[in-house]
């Protein structure tokens, strides 16, 4: 990853929650912005799951990827270049791939299932991965325990996130969302993660899905108690840009649950988690406005991130801008 | 899988007891001239290992790809036209891939292992995984416990089969062999291998290397009394052809463990075991005469089996020869 900028900021530490592709890719910007050791990156782990007996982490694995520059950059997850030998394999055994698990992501599949099945924690066996990619900054799952996102469908009734996502394309209608952790006690933040949000000079939420992909996170037990205790900026990105969602079921999901598809509906769904937020360009000037009354402090800037200079661009203006607050 | 020889014989049933390749090689060859309810293939089950948290059963899937018809023709094992991806994704992670998992050939471990976690037994998941390849023929592993081979060599001392054969190469010199049953209890034949024994009119023993694939078959617990107490066609096919053999380790083997490198040493090592021989035509007229001396009936024809046809002609010319003892 090349240095596009350099850092012209005085925030020491930044924390960013992230789910999927819009996450990795803001995670992605900071990671070229910032000194390794001044970002860590905190990620969902709703979506993982076992599939033909392997501990599959989807949203990990992308954010890993992109931050080691293997990302397929079509698709926004998966290894560029990556084959499906051992899915067309399954498929003469009369299985039904619906689940892409490519050649060489099978590799990270192994690695982790082995670390897994030896008791290993996520976090640890995240780490390693990460570091054998040559990744620098702090990666790290949400939890050690498992915490699984399960979408309630009018269709189908309770499906398990991948399937709802995958297999079925979020195309069943959504009416509600749970998050189920296995065992008595409720998920918790890791004390890695912890560690970092009381660490952190800034506390960023990335463009990615409030529902399915930053909730999970902000489901765990003490996460909210443990963000709104940290008098810093707080601030969110909106994944809505001039009512639209740039990739995945955001804005469908929004309509399915009665919401407006705007990022102001973003921002008043964050409510007081959030004292700042990142809106685009294309809103134009009513949601401007909109979000100017909602009380937020805001940065309406370009947040699509199409390339690489973009995201590291978008991040550079998000820290510069953050970096003021102190000053104001 | 194409019938190129009919039928002549009137053997009912016949058990083949089979390593890797080598083995694979005459149970097609029996496939191709027996209808499938007639042949039963019982498989050394003594390479199986867990490698990257996958069961892995080299010669069960050797046997399997063949009848299949998808193995690879060159290598003998792996499935034709199978691509490394997922290994070279090891590599990346600063992994040494040395055992080859090929990314088609990794569908077979991955269903596998799932059924074994689930707690089925090996005899159910191979017929499973045969049935879906279209195998009709009984293709069963020597047992559903694990007893594992472990070579003990002059240079690393004991050595895990794998490690021996592919990792090393089967470059270490052997000084003995052990066979490690998991648990109290000696592992035993699978009540599936012990009715096909019991039930066969005759007894084949491929052309496999007798102290690493055939002689785990026959440690199990109570597997030679019940071969020996079969008054049938007991015939071993000799896997040493001119002093050389064909593939793999067995001459090398033979000289470690101070033997003559040659067809009567196999026949004197199975011993009492069988009763009938089968050697190739280029082992001379020398050897012949040797084993006619060591009281056996012999055969002695093409055992090398370099094409389909000259696999369905040794079967056949085996069937035909073992027919004609009933009227001797």
């Amino acid at each position: 990853v090349a240095l596009t900028y350099k850092p012209t900021h005085r925030l020491g530490r930044v924390v960013v929650l992230v789910g999927g592709v819009g996450g990795a890719k803001l995670a992605h910007g900071l990671a070229q912005v910032l000194e390794p050791e001044q970002l860590t990156v905190i990620v969902n782990t709703g979506d993982d799951f076992w599939h033909r007996g392997l501990r599959v982490c989807p949203d990990l694995d992308t954010v890993m990827y992109t931050l080691a520059g293997i990302v397929d950059r079509t698709n926004g997850w998966g290894i560029a270049g990556d084959t499906t030998a051992m899915l067309e394999a399954l498929r003469r055994y009369g299985e039904d791939p619906w689940f892409r698990l490519g050649d060489q992501d099978l590799a990270t599949h192994l690695l982790r299932t082995e670390a897994w099945q030896r008791g290993e924690r996520l976090t640890a066996i995240t780490r390693d991965l990460a570091t054998r990619l040559g990744i620098g900054v702090a990666l790290l799952p949400m939890s050690d325990s498992v915490q699984a996102t399960v979408v309630d469908t009018v269709e189908h009734g309770l499906l398990p996130f991948q399937e709802y996502f995958v297999r079925y394309c979020w195309q069943p209608t959504v009416r509600a969302i749970r998050f189920e952790s296995a065992g008595d006690t409720p998920a918790a933040p890791t004390a890695e993660a912890r560690a970092a949000i009381e660490a952190a000079d800034a506390l960023l939420i990335a463009p990615s899905n409030p529902w399915l992909s930053i909730d999970p996170i902000l489901h765990l037990d003490g996460m909210r108690a443990l963000l709104l205790a940290r008098a810093i900026p707080r601030v969110a990105v909106s994944p809505i840009v001039a009512g639209r969602a740039i990739k995945g079921p955001a804005a469908k999901l929004m309509a399915e649950l009665g919401l407006a598809v705007s990022s102001v509906s973003i921002a008043e769904y964050y409510g007081t988690m959030v004292n700042g937020f990142v809106h685009d360009v294309q809103d134009g000037a009513a949601a401007a406005a909109a979000l100017a009354e909602h009380g937020v402090r805001t940065l309406q800037t370009n947040t699509v991130m199409t390339n690489d200079t973009e995201r590291a661009s978008l991040a550079q203006q998000m820290l510069g801008w953050l970096a003021e607050w102190s000053h104001a």
